[in-house]
């Protein structure tokens, strides 16, 4: 066991403390990572929201999208060395034998990934505590190689907000020639639009307010929306092969679908619960609807090496981790453009003083 | 001018009525049909029982899936000669330049395609008059070559049933190794089985009623689940890559979406209004909702030629054309295996007796 800093909810909603925790000794296929920052993501402000946060005494630690330094490895690590830039996402482990692993997509496997925070172990039966944190454990096959040329503080949102775009992106076939549409211009949004503008797309933002159109152009995109604007909304006609539905509410999908070309395809991002559709909608122009969530161990690796090749990161704010409950109060009111990044690199200081 | 022999809707919802109405002039590119049978379909049930039903004095004549003979050609007719077999479905123009049209989904047209009855005539402005009736005029395009080997009553079916479930299975690729569901084992549901074994895939078919298990088999489905089986339904697992869900009234997707394997399509036939999905049913194996209905001019000959190859048709019960009424009232209650034809040809001595 070794011992780390954290940040785990308390019984106040949102809300979080500081305190100390234990990192399972390295199993040996297992490699630990000194984090350096950990993006801050809505998944985050609903788990410290919920009643988990604190129950029977198990520490609810979040952060689920960090990078770091491999600082030790298991006698069979094979991918890793010490001192490796590495990148953990929002699972750190699957069955790996049901259809879905071996087909790639462990973020479906059909017993349930482990989730890197909130889940159970499935060696120990312990909870996962997540990289809100000053170090992390993981199977090495869990852990992804991390462009060293690209600032961590903004790679850290690719493991989560980027791989949950980049996914739908891939497999509905962004490129030269398709006509992409973002809808809502926040932590994923705008990296959809960085990606599917590297990707070769005509990308069509969709915003509620004006004042992000700048913005939207900005991060590379060629036409921009705001989608209160019916007239404008009409003007787009069947114009869209793929929109890619980053608004974080449940929301009337007609008018999205409704700009879809022939064979055209609505990606809702993220488990809304319960939406609804006309069939009039889906009927015309053969369209399609389709909810994306997270990605596999191959496509996330593919999305680091694309944005490593591209120059490509995430907009953040660098926070102190100290600051993580003014990043949870401005996220939770969308006072960020795009990704707050916690700066964990200040727990080890910390970490030291107390004896490690 | 010509005279023909039809039923009409009456100020009672649900009925019809014989009475003698006018066909057009043939145009340059225009064929008269003599029609032999018409198909009755769920459509012409709501149509009668809605408001259009004899509203300000215009005719409603359902009948949207007949066939016959070529009894006459226009001058500029090149594809059909007198005497030729044909077949017409449920639309008979579309306005040709839209990307739809172009893209040969002329039952997309961005102008709204004209309907073989309750629509309006695109040159005239007349309302148009269904296949319930003797004869019927219709540009050439909109009339398709009818494999003269079958049985014609059991060819009408293809023309609307038919259609609706070979667009879907040929759009999401039913074929050799592909695993097919059908939903509902209806009009439409037994000619979907009839489409998808013959197209060689894997046939499940799912109904509410044990009764229909043996005709399943018949039909040629390799596997049959009676939907209302929890325990039949959970051991399908992520056993389906395309779902046509022919059930005819709006239902809970999430049983038939759960069936589905990775990148799986659920596809609903026939526009049932507002329907609802829960996220968690679609992110989970990447799975699609889709809605088809109808199909382009293409793809209907294309099944019409099918059929021939294969030597399908619809399984049909043939009536008199005197008893359409018994028709209505048999499918409202759903007591039908599995598609009515009329015979309409029993009207020609009619219209030869009031003097044609």
């Amino acid at each position: 066991m070794s011992r780390a800093i954290g940040y785990r909810g308390t019984t106040t909603p949102g809300e979080v403390e500081r305190f100390e925790l234990a990192r399972r000794d390295l199993r040996p296929d297992d490699v630990e990572v000194r984090i350096s920052h950990c993006g801050v993501c809505h998944t985050d402000l609903h788990a410290l929201g919920g009643p988990a946060s604190g129950r029977g005494g198990v520490p609810l630690v979040p952060g689920h999208e960090f990078v770091g330094e491999v600082v030790a490895v298991g006698p069979d690590v094979t991918r890793f060395a010490v001192g490796d830039p590495v990148a953990v996402g929002n699972i750190v482990d699957s069955c790996g034998t049901c259809g879905m692993c071996v087909a790639g997509q462990e973020n479906m496997c059909e017993e349930f990934p482990t989730l890197t925070y909130g889940g159970t172990d499935r060696v120990d039966g312990t909870p996962t505590l997540g990289g809100w944190s000053s170090s992390y454990v993981v199977r090495e096959d869990f852990a992804y190689h991390r462009p060293a040329g690209l600032d961590p503080a903004a790679v850290a949102p690719l493991m989560c907000a980027g791989v949950t775009v980049w996914e739908p992106l891939r497999v509905w076939g962004a490129g030269p020639g398709v006509r992409v549409g973002v809808v809502g211009l926040g932590g994923l949004g705008h990296l959809a639009v960085k990606f599917a503008v590297a990707l070769g797309a005509e990308v069509t933002v969709f915003t509620r307010t004006a004042d992000k159109v700048d913005d939207a152009r900005a991060l590379g995109a060629h036409h921009v929306v705001v989608s209160t604007d019916a007239a404008a909304m009409e003007a787009i006609g069947l114009g869209l092969d793929l929109v890619v539905d980053c608004a974080p509410t449940t929301h009337d999908l007609g008018p999205y679908l409704r700009t879809l070309a022939l064979d055209g395809t609505l990606v809702v991002v993220g488990d809304l619960g319960e939406s609804r559709f006309q069939g009039m909608d889906l009927v015309r122009a053969r369209r399609r609807i389709a909810v994306s969530g997270s990605a596999g161990r191959t496509s996330t690796q593919e999305m680091l090496d694309f944005c490593g090749e591209h120059g490509l990161v995430a907009d953040v704010e660098v926070l102190p981790s100290a600051e993580v409950g003014t990043a949870l109060a401005r996220l939770a009111r969308g006072d960020v453009r795009y990704r707050f990044s916690l700066d964990l690199g200040d727990l080890s200081p910390t970490l030291a003083m107390t004896g490690q």
